[in-house]
């Protein structure tokens, strides 16, 4: 019995219920944050710009959540830019990830945890809540977690394991960032490493599948690696991919066609600056959210065209 | 100009001055707290675990950390094991950092982050601070962090900048769990992975080194590892193991001599369990404390010892 209902399916109903395949990056850069909001923090609370910065951020993402909650499935909070805040930061997170639950967003915990044995329960209880199927949901509590594969199951199963009361995972395989061939490219028997870790999650995760087909365990593969997504996409049928990337890190909508199966579903890409911070270009920063709305709508839209074309 | 002088040397100089190699882990298990501490918490506040078993959590690190400051170089706080009570976890991983320096130890955050950009910036500013050499330090802001790899020097540069302001950096190489060949052992050119992510760590790592010959970048290895140590140790004559895994993991301490130098420098040996929980043997929870400082005492002698006869 799945308590909530399987993660990988409810993902899928949303995007095919709302037309969509956008995450919201909830990433609240300190540099980037529209000056009003931090001016209004610190009017209550001079002394410790931590805590004034996570207030403006917390105010930020709350109306940032409301104006793209028609457009996108899920947002996908970026944990190190709530660490930097400390003790402040973590309260922030926690009051964002309500905040996207009440307007009936999934949330995807950019945490990318990676541990083993009772560490890895640890990162589990934090970010999917208990193992118990009747368990309470939690302060911090999301729908699913990014983690990073290198200690192989024992790194991955704690997580999985909640897959019962409809928790996702997605495990990272191939990254967007320039550094990433450094070891993600090394040849493994004539073919790239990201290969033999996409065969191992695709294997790893073929047991949790949901009536979608698809796997509580995903991949995290970067959108600016068209090559990559062909080629994972063949080895690795049962997973979604999270496809971080867009826009700021240089990748459009036609680099990621091949993420989709045959329906248009299966994926879904991540747009943080390209929509938090589309104000900077609107010119108005009182007016960020409703710029942000626009740009959700932009790239959504935009992601639905290119498959139209594929 | 480095601020607070060279990690390596100043991680290598408590190592000479104490005569230990062992960092003991904060990992503050919930299932293995002394009961009476969990009492004495809850009186305060009835009303939520996480909260009265973080307080538990804090109290218990402290009488630690007073207990085995004399015999350890550094301890380790595992994030996990305090992410697992939300924001009060966090404030009590803060806590534990501010009481671990005011004993005179060094801090390694177990936090084995990994990330890009602006998100690694953010992750590093969490645990090391600013970059900025004259900026005070922060709650929360530890001696040196752990990270994985994965991502490649996008991933470790940001953290390792903080080297100048004598902050540290261990990267995952070769982990002490059972599933870790899963990946670290696929064959790259004929050898384990591990030993290209190694020789890749030992060269980010050369530019940064002090005058111990030490660099700022070091190394996790398991403690589990003996023969990944030996070659290992070949690979990267400039980098700094931490070794985790010594006692409830199953390692003794003949398996990890390989990883020390000809002066029985170069590494540091990681114990949890075994040290925390010593009181389950000893079978008196109130002695908890006791119990740890003389299992810290023996833990200590029997890496030196192991030394001397190697």
């Amino acid at each position: 019995m799945i308590t909530n209902g399987h993660f990988a399916d409810r993902l899928l109903d949303a995007c095919a219920d709302k037309n969509s395949r956008l995450v919201v990056g909830l990433d609240p850069h300190a540099a980037l944050l529209p000056e009003h909001l931090i001016e209004n923090a610190r009017q209550d609370d001079d002394c410790d710009p931590r805590s004034y910065m996570a207030r403006a951020a917390l105010r930020f993402n709350q109306e940032i959540i409301a104006a793209v909650a028609e457009h996108a499935v899920a947002v996908k909070p970026q944990l190190a830019l709530y660490e930097q805040w400390g003790t402040a930061g973590w309260q922030v997170y926690e009051a964002t990830v309500e905040t996207a639950l009440e307007h009936g967003l999934l949330v995807i915990a950019d945490a990318k945890r990676n541990d083993i044995g009772s560490s890895a329960e640890g990162y589990a209880e934090a970010f999917l809540g208990s193992c118990s199927e009747d368990a309470e949901r939690r302060a911090g509590e999301t729908d699913a977690i990014t983690v990073n594969p290198y200690f192989g199951t024992d790194g991955i199963t704690p997580f999985l394991q909640r897959w019962k009361r409809g928790k996702g995972v997605f495990a990272l395989v191939r990254t967007s960032n320039p550094s990433a061939d450094q070891i993600q490219e090394l040849s493994v028997n004539g073919a790239p490493l990201y290969t033999h870790i996409g065969r191992l999650v695709e294997e790893w995760g073929a047991s949790y599948c949901g009536s979608s087909g698809y796997s509580a365990l995903g991949a995290v593969v970067g959108a600016t690696q068209p090559e990559a997504i062909r080629i994972l996409r063949q080895i690795m049928p049962h997973s979604i991919f999270l496809l971080p990337g867009l826009g700021a890190q240089g990748a459009s909508a036609d680099d990621v066609v091949e993420a989709f199966d045959n329906r248009g579903m299966g994926a879904v890409v991540n747009s943080s600056r390209g929509i938090l911070f589309a104000y900077k270009d609107a010119g108005d920063p009182r007016a960020f959210a409703t710029a942000a709305r626009q740009a959700a709508l932009r790239v959504k839209q935009s992601i639905n065209e290119a498959l139209r074309r594929a």
